[in-house]
């Protein structure tokens, strides 16, 4: 791990920043999320191109930690948990079956390719997260955020998340070296089901007090800080549990989205956010090593060919799991559709097995290639399914959070107004 | 230089962030501004009274560069040249006297105490300073800002913020082993002041281009990012052209000034810095060893001595520099009195000395001292000079960075409203 001077640090900081927005607008350009762009950018400022960035270098690293948790606090901070309750079974069959079915496929698969019994459930793992960002990005620009099938997919994607969530805690507990056994996985499972259920049970009566006590402060910007301050110190006090982290930072935005602080502190937080969540997302291309892409080197056809394995099992199985409420009688199709992209946190998983050494880089490769692969797919799939007559939504519809991952409604007048403003 | 694991990072950060946000209050609730109070929470969090932060650890250390960064760039962004120039003389006589006597008279007596050359230089340049953001502050909420005397000392404490960096630049080669000489600092000193002038113009043909174009963006953010990408790239360029990173900073700020994109960049940037500042008073105060201060024990008796030698030149000169536009038949007492605060930019000169190895720890402590007593001394002078009768100003004057120095408009009603939308 190389030190950092304050001003080579300096330099790296103005090229990820620099190099993610103009990524992220050509992306858009072509029809694609933001966030796709930024993970372009990072493989090609990573070491395997250009060389510019260390994404392994400590301080970096910190800063892409606090863009990962501010990223999943604003993504608690919109999570309603009555709405998901409402939208019931559909919801719950398309999370539950959208877990196990990728989850299961993945594990064998992998076995079957000849991987470890550690790394293959850590690469099943991300194959059960949904990316929310991605489809409700994509639901949104073609006008269908209101209909049936969107509220399914939705609904079914905040679940993968919180769910997605625990079994992150349970695989980094596994590739820290915990023993893989059914004892074991329950018990990681527990604490981080019980840390979540106590963080929200008592966090609901001290949370709300912090922030009245905040707002009563006449300083500017308390209100953001202090929530902030909750989040991280959640999130440290989530892995001193043994909890994950991030499920100490998604609590905090849970705890906060029924306070009538929610909309302040998220624009508050969102503006960090647009520092430090593109930082996230750069030093995560940074670590894929896009040599091992190259089929014309005879040693990268087994990573090549989990990578294809991953992707259409990823696809498949999500596409599948749309199909679960069969009581359902709408658009089924356009509901698989919707979870196939893997985004944010399919890339955590990804990223914690490489640096719990659980994963090789070409494993790690391979997973980044399956979940760029399935967020591709996902917007020219939906807008095949979905008939024509699309039309603009207004943004407020949108949370901030996604702003940080999608890059925000195009040319939205009323948006373009609102950011003229400040 | 210790390795931070990311949840002791959490922890660091959410113990800051809380500290300085309660001890800025309460400094605030004794009529201080909450700069005193963070620069307070750092010294009880350092490493001589808690020892839970060290401001020499690398990620620590390069967040509160960021904040620096962001200040100097948010006071580039309020510093109106043309106005500045219009209250013309006044103003220049009280900013060339402030800061030749202080300078003057703060090198013999360092000398005459036994220091050697170059520390003296490095801890007369700190006495040179004045800061802005605690006198206009105080002349805010004394409703006194539209008077004569208020203008000239704003106009004073900018062109002293100017030179002040001009200094620093030359301080800081100096400190980094360039011999003392006056061809030396002649040439050191063309270079901060040629950094100046050839970013300010070129930068003005190229900047207001770049803030249109990323205006044009509809991603949301995508204008304060541009805006830092310019302020950390020109930070890094000022110091491979061999003047202070903080220059660049600034210069990014005056560069944007000026342009219809002003406010909405303020906006966002102050937004950032209410993360990012706080954690550099911290870490100034957390450098700072208390028990130096204790004059019980005899070795600390030469270090209180240059500490109380420095409080006394530095409130005398800066106050004496009132009376310079003789000319002028307002209330010089008072202009005296609001140049007396060193705040900010005094910080960074001693810090500056202390990271390059110029000054000791004993040194460094008893320049904090000073910067620290002369900021507590203002505000009750300033009070006491002001007749009666003071009024509560509309919240609009008061720039963005100073926001983050000073904590913001007490009870305003119109501020409150404004925190509460968002």
């Amino acid at each position: 791990m190389n030190h950092l001077t304050v001003p080579r640090f300096l330099l790296q900081l103005t090229i990820m920043l620099a190099a993610s927005r103009l990524f992220g607008r050509l992306a858009r350009k072509i029809g694609q999320p933001s966030v796709l762009g930024e993970l372009v950018a990072g493989i090609v400022l990573g070491s395997s191109v250009l060389g510019i960035i260390d994404p392994k270098q400590e301080s970096i690293h910190l800063l892409a930690e606090l863009g990962v948790i501010l990223l999943l606090f604003l993504i608690g901070l919109e999570t309603d948990l009555g709405q998901l309750l409402k939208v019931g079974g559909a919801s719950a069959a398309v999370a539950i079956v959208g877990i196990l079915l990728p989850f299961a496929c993945g594990y064998f698969a992998c076995r079957f390719l000849g991987l470890g019994d550690l790394a293959s459930i850590v690469a099943a793992a991300a194959l059960t997260a949904t990316s929310v960002g991605i489809t409700a990005r994509v639901l949104a620009e073609l006008g269908s955020l209101n209909e049936p099938e969107a509220r399914i997919i939705l609904g079914a994607a905040v679940l993968d998340d919180i769910i997605g969530l625990v079994i992150l805690a349970v695989v980094g507990e596994l590739a820290q070296g915990e023993k893989v056994s059914i004892v074991g996985i329950a018990g990681i499972a527990a604490v981080a089901f019980g840390f979540l259920f106590v963080t929200l049970l008592l966090g609901a009566r001290v949370v709300p007090r912090i922030l009245r006590w905040a707002r009563s402060s006449p300083a500017p910007g308390a209100l953001t800080i202090y929530a902030i301050v909750v989040a991280l110190g959640l999130a440290w006090l989530a892995d001193r549990s043994g909890s994950a982290i991030i499920i100490g930072a998604f609590a905090a935005g849970l705890l906060m989205a029924g306070t009538p602080e929610r909309e302040s502190i998220e624009r508050g937080v969102t503006e960090l956010g647009h520092f430090f969540v593109p930082i996230f997302f750069v030093s995560v291309g940074a670590a894929v090593d896009v040599r091992m892409f190259n089929p014309f080197d005879s040693k990268n056809i087994p990573g090549l060919e989990v990578g294809a394995v991953l992707i259409v099992i990823a696809a498949l199985t999500k596409f599948a799991s749309g199909y679960a409420p069969f009581w359902y009688k709408g658009r089924k199709s356009l509901i698989g559709a919707g979870m196939i992209p893997r985004g944010e946190v399919g890339l955590i998983f990804a990223r914690m097995g490489l640096e719990s050494g659980v994963f090789d880089s070409r494993l790690f490769s391979a997973l980044t290639l399956m979940v760029m692969t399935t967020t591709f797919m996902a917007p020219p799939l939906l807008r095949k399914l979905i008939s024509a007559g699309a039309r603009a939504l207004p943004a407020q519809i949108e949370p901030g959070w996604e702003e940080l991952v999608s890059g925000g409604a195009d040319g939205d007048p009323k948006r373009q107004a609102e950011q003229d403003r400040g």
